[in-house]
């Protein structure tokens, strides 16, 4: 499947500072970026940077100019979507992990696992496979947390949502990855461009260890899961902002689209 | 200097189970490991595993049989640190940091710097250099934090320590990551042999990236600087846990010490 | 039913201060003080207040000396607990409730129930009536929070114990407070004597605003609730402390007891 | 000084539920409503109450039926503001403290003064008098928060101001009102018609127990203090808010609005 992604992103440059974006289509087995073009008006020198887990793809800009800058991303990816057999979907052992997947069984900033033991245990302890495990969580977020716009904001946490029960993508992927970890699921963030998102924006996901590989889950159920664009993965949001500012650069307006041109798309669903 | 480290874990196995000991000393340019010793009772097959960042040394054990457990771990390390001159301890635009260095910037589990910004702004923006600033969190957190035993626990973190200024090491060395990552300045957090500390334990300390490299400091004076054989280092005590029980495993007790046979020491305080 | 309440504190006064205890039998229609006792060692002029709802009965005590304090209470407390029939605990309708009863429906510093809503109802808001409703959160808090000393601390609260799900009494009592102001229902906190308290100390407890009175309940389940000797009511622990110290008075040990002469006690537990 | 205070309060009634409004100015040795009315449209028989301390003019209004609902208060108030002799506003020893102030040292659920001991002692306790403490207070405050609507939200609490360092009138009043507490020094919260607030709005204040009586703070410093008309007194918030909703009730819009007929007037700033 082809796909359209753009993200427009702009800001008031205030004083010097630097600019770290992560908004370009990760480059992976699933996920081939057939074509790509950024343009920085005013045209600023950029470097590209592979960070976090060195795959994420990020573009880090040096402003000495003061005054409005605009990013322009486009892309055409070709995306693959495979669904797995649950039944491929064990659990790997926490003695048989690979040691890079170990810190994702950790607490992170946004994820709290460390403190969600016990509530994880009541509610999915007695499933039988981790894959079960996975599917009730995604189920009781779902059921259980309203999606709301400004509701949470930058600093709000698993830990807030648990209990709270409201937020945005960010705030779902978030309790998914935290109750996962507290139940010795390795479980991580990721962003994507979301085709059929209503209204366009980013969106954000996570992703479980199973079967020997990273398994996408989305607890707002609201776009499809084949219709996803993967941008980045890390520990949790603070790993894989779309933008990371430092100095005074202001945030102005943002636009993001992902479109598709195949009359053939099956949209799944989890 | 030669120092010898020892470990000793005693833990209850209740049930099957996986643990990762993270006590092995780092073998660094300024920190060569000459002899060490693991001792397993009763005995178990182990792995040794480098995780977080490649360059900790993790032990990990299956344990499948019911009963008590014990490790005991021996060091000799020839240790050798050498004090920075001030002046060389450049700070590195966010535009210059290596890739690998930028997720020191972000907030973890136990260091929000996120929610820090202004209050860093207000304490420490003024200071004119990095190397200054961070002198001064240290100052500050020693002067400010009262050290007590019992009064934080494993889910304490920076956010709460800045207020209510009390804590052990791993809660001053929280709080000075995530002061510096809130000025832009990397931090990471580590843990250590240390001599001279009473009573005799594992420490927690921290270090700022200035000047290219990774300077060290240990907000709470305890012992000298020159005294610390480090053992592992991550975000924060997340990623460089002694130990990472997953299952019924219970801890007993542990006994930890740090001798030097060498009467040239001269203890160096920051 | 006749029973004996005992409680034996003991400080040290490092420096002048004030020190205020409540830890005196309520006197109510169901709880007759027959007899009672109250020893300062070294001998302190005390003076009796009512505080917090004009009710609780505290002694301040202005302390001038340094040295051992030891403060004994013992009485005589003639109690009758009359179970109430569930049909006649009809829920009052906020139009109706009477002023002095509102503020038991805000939240307060241990029980954030503004935070609860959602939680509350998607666990409870189905339920018929409102006794339903408390029964419900009386088990619910039973069944997943564990009783557990030492893992909650002074500053802990239902926010907390929600989502980590081990306390003791106060925090089960602040929990059940939590949720039922979230669905409307006021609840206020208070302290007691327990006959049957294994091991022996002061309990909490709370009560929710049911056909017209205050009815009581015990989310532990660990004592008969017609065994419970009244201390003090408030919105939770920050009104209904046992002891509040200003000035550098360190509390050093405690002694509670309730007994019952009475053969014929029959134990009711809800 | 003849004050004209203006409140027009609109919600939208979709099922029956309960609306407490405290909105009604109080009435005190220093504050005469000379007129006042109330007009709520469509007509509801309203009851009048005074709680929490028996002295805040509440209205509680059942609402039955669907549709928009308009509240408009007038008053026309005459208030006298003096300012005291900072030699006159004394310390009073909490041993001679009225037993009815005793509960405004207490932790409420927004001034969590038991978590600011160290930080209220660090900043504020080699300060002589209570009164200079209290205008460190303010003064600290007004210097390190930055006023900025929509920072926080009706969730913020002090313990999250003193480190975040950002919020509005309440959020100021909060923290506040926990470091007088922190530091033994009785404090509460209230509400206000505030003369040349921009943009008009409802205002938050406190007030510390001094000489004997509770003396006025306001740490935004954005109006004169001898403009303030005064609503409602409480712990926090949580006892004084505008609008208490049960029920499924939105809160369309507000216009609030303190005007002065008098060309006399002479600011005071604290």
């Amino acid at each position: 499947m082809k796909f359209f992604t753009t993200a427009e992103l702009n800001y008031q440059v205030n004083g010097p500072g630097t600019l770290i974006l992560n908004v370009h289509a990760l480059r992976t087995s699933q996920q081939a970026v057939s074509s790509e073009t950024l343009i920085i008006e005013p045209y600023h020198k950029l470097e590209e940077i592979c960070a976090v887990n060195g795959e994420n793809r990020l573009i880090r800009l040096k402003l000495t100019e003061n005054g409005p800058l605009r990013i322009s991303y486009q892309a055409i990816v070709d995306h693959t979507y495979t669904a797995k057999n649950p039944a491929e979907l064990f659990e790997t052992p926490v003695d048989q992990l690979p040691p890079e997947i170990l810190p994702m069984l950790y607490p992170s900033r946004y994820c709290q696992s460390d403190k969600l033991g016990r509530l994880a245990g009541h509610l999915f302890g007695h499933l039988g496979s981790a894959y079960e495990k996975v599917v009730a969580i995604v189920d009781w977020i779902h059921t259980n947390v309203e999606y709301r716009s400004g509701f949470s904001n930058v600093e709000t946490s698993a830990y807030d949502t648990v209990t709270q029960q409201a937020g945005v993508c960010r705030d779902f992927a978030h309790l998914g990855i935290a109750l996962c970890r507290a139940l010795s699921i390795p479980a991580r963030y990721f962003t994507a461009y979301a085709y059929l998102l209503v209204p366009q924006d980013f969106h954000a996901c996570f992703e479980a260890y199973l079967g020997g590989e990273w398994i996408l889950f989305d607890a707002t159920k609201l776009v499809p899961i084949n219709g996803l664009i993967k941008i980045a993965s890390g520990r949790d949001a603070a790993d894989a902002s779309i933008a990371n500012i430092f100095g005074d650069i202001q945030f102005s307006s943002m636009a993001v689209r992902c479109d598709l041109d195949d009359s053939n798309f099956v949209p799944l669903y989890q």
